[in-house]
């Protein structure tokens, strides 16, 4: 038998976040755990003593199944930083009774490098005062940007949704007999995972996007057009995908060229917005032929009815292992995925130190990125292939996939 | 046996217009035709003598399934309007020159109210110089806004991708414990029968939009801005759908109260852009609240991954009644769906004269629009409700929805 757990979710969520919430739940109910905790909205509502007991909420294997296919958080979530330990004590004090009123036995918190922080401060905090919680990560992240794992759960469903929908706007874009050219933005801010996985459109089937910009490299406008204005004369229909968090040589973002309404998260991060519409705007009217700028938007994070199953998987195992880590004595680590093998895909899991991985960003490797800036190596490609493969129906009710709603 | 026939597709595409395509192709092969040629971007490039002979292109029951899957019109397609009889009679005898040249019987156009000006003038054309050729209409259009028929394929399909991305994005919309106001722009200038359909997104597991504006009203800015300043005191997330094409009473377009670049196509219809990125701009500047703007784009004709298998087998029947039509002697019609049972939903294809159904744009009726002109009626989502049922899942190939390509 295991004392008690309690397990959140912070940061942007993935359609596959609550899978990852299940495999801590699952997995610590038939270890042993005696009771589960849900922090709603992370360790900001936890601060406020806002949680339930997660197995009045998931009630049977019906609702694992659907809370699997549920996008967004399913304890709702927070962008919040905790102060650091030598500035505010009194808040990891606060945190600390609470999870000894409810005698925490571990402490789970499903996020990416920001939320990492979080698990990082509480258990330094946990040697100081010589607690005996145990506190450990669990990765999730669309943007594939967390440090020493091969890839991050939340990754491979966005790059499959991203990859489908390409396909069929590229289809799309062929339909008329005159030029048209699309402009796609794809998250991600510093890094370009997500944009790359346009790349993987390209088949049999499907001519695949023309040009890849990443915010890897420095976007330079004037060759942009240059290439645009040559494909423009061999193609009717020219896609181009570019990252939202492209940049000039000096450091502007590409939407902040036109004016643009900022606004800044609680981790100082700028929203962005605009990229493909201020770049469609330009070619439309430096070539005179139509464009179409599409972004790609939130559905990149929530599209749950387009997942991969090894990605979904892959959640859901990153969530045991970390209850099977901490159970087992660890703290203060991260579960990462270890690709051990890559013909047959085979990944297993693994843990890091959080200090190793907490508020650092992995990029896409620069000898990744290929002809001039303008595209991404087949090394890319084979990478991301493996996380798309399969898919995890959604379960349809009256026509429309179901999902498992926490009610209060 | 029967002679040749020739199909065209033409207007906006919709994710199940192929199917209509391989309906048109199987039962005239089915029926005995001889030769199925398929015109290349519609009766625009049929004037440049564009067109194939389908059986090179469909050349298994692989092929005819994934044809069914397969986004944006296969043939290509065009926005052209044929001029007027008597002010332009060499455009007609070129046309039926080139028919008479490829033997054919009777000629097929995939289209909405706009392609069917071309059926009907074909028709009338023949009328005038007594020519046997049979011209028969097959009704598409995610718009809905075809008249004399209870619904139009493509329409149910679209709504079944609305419906469902509308969920995910209302679960996304709660993730946080701070407000957020998302306004939803979908398809439709004139009619609102897509937005409409974001009101399938409330059930037992979803709390559904709060408001829906649709283009049949006029749209009060001031009423707005009041009725969300009410939903914000009582709700943390607030998801408002508009319809792209919603106009203020006199008369200009929303997104026209700010600045926007406009692109005015073959049609005379200005190409829309930007109502919710105006009113999310306006709600966020005067509420001081979080607010995004989501354009669910191009998706909502292209998103095969999510069709209906009611809509995507009606697009079949539709284009295999029009060929069944034209082989027992009929012309100058239009395809049509009749509802003729609610429960269980029962619905048989039928034609109409052409001179009932081009040009005329069915909107959404004002009994059907409720709650001071913010929300839809029950009728109406009994209405939709059928048309979204049942799936057909994509085949996936590596990972990715298959498509089939046209190669020439």
């Amino acid at each position: 038998m295991h004392g008690n757990v309690i397990v959140g979710q912070s940061g942007g969520p993935t359609s596959v976040i609550n899978s990852s919430l299940v495999g801590v739940y699952k997995t610590a109910r038939d270890r042993g755990a005696r009771t589960v905790y849900g922090m709603l909205h992370g360790v900001k509502g936890l601060l406020d003593k806002q949680y339930v007991d997660l197995s009045a909420h998931i009630r049977s294997d019906l609702d694992i199944d659907l809370l699997k296919r549920t996008p967004s958080s399913f304890l709702g979530s927070c962008r919040y930083k905790l102060p650091e330990i030598r500035e505010d004590r009194e808040t990891y004090e606060k945190i600390f009774r609470i999870l000894e009123e409810l005698d925490i036995e571990a402490f789970f918190y499903i996020g990416g490098n920001d939320s990492m922080d979080t698990i990082k401060k509480l258990s330094d905090y946990a040697i100081l005062v010589s607690s005996d919680i145990k506190f450990m990560g669990v990765p999730k992240t669309i943007d594939n940007d967390l440090a020493c794992t091969d890839h991050t759960p939340g990754y491979g469903s966005a790059a499959k949704y991203i990859a489908s929908v390409t396909k069929e706007i590229i289809r799309d874009g062929l339909v008329y007999d005159y030029p048209v050219i699309t402009i796609l933005e794809i998250m991600g801010r510093n890094a370009g995972w997500l944009t790359a996985a346009t790349a993987l459109s390209a088949g049999e089937d499907c001519e695949g996007v023309d040009m890849i910009f990443l915010p890897e490299v420095a976007f330079d406008i004037d060759a942009f057009m240059e290439k645009v204005k040559q494909l423009c004369q061999n193609k009717r229909s020219v896609v181009i995908a570019v990252s939202e968090g492209i940049k000039v040589a000096d450091g502007r973002y590409v939407f902040e060229l036109k004016d643009h309404v900022e606004f800044v998260d609680a981790f100082g991060h700028k929203q962005l917005q605009g990229a493909a519409k201020f770049l469609a705007d330009k070619v439309g009217a430096e070539l005179g032929v139509k464009t179409r700028a599409i972004e790609l938007s939130t559905l990149q994070r929530c599209a749950s009815h387009m997942t991969s199953r090894v990605d979904i998987t892959e959640a859901f195992q990153v969530g045991g292992a970390a209850v099977k880590a901490a159970f087992e004595g660890d703290t203060g680590k991260v579960v990462v995925l270890d690709r051990v093998s890559e013909d047959p895909y085979i990944c297993t899991t693994g843990t890091q130190d959080v200090h190793k991985i907490a508020n650092i960003e992995k990029k896409v490797p620069l000898e990744w990125i290929t002809r001039d800036n303008t595209y991404v190596s087949d090394d890319l490609i084979h990478y991301i292939r493996p996380l798309i493969q399969a898919e995890l129906s959604p379960v349809m009710v009256d026509g429309l996939p179901r999902h498992l709603r926490l009610t209060l």
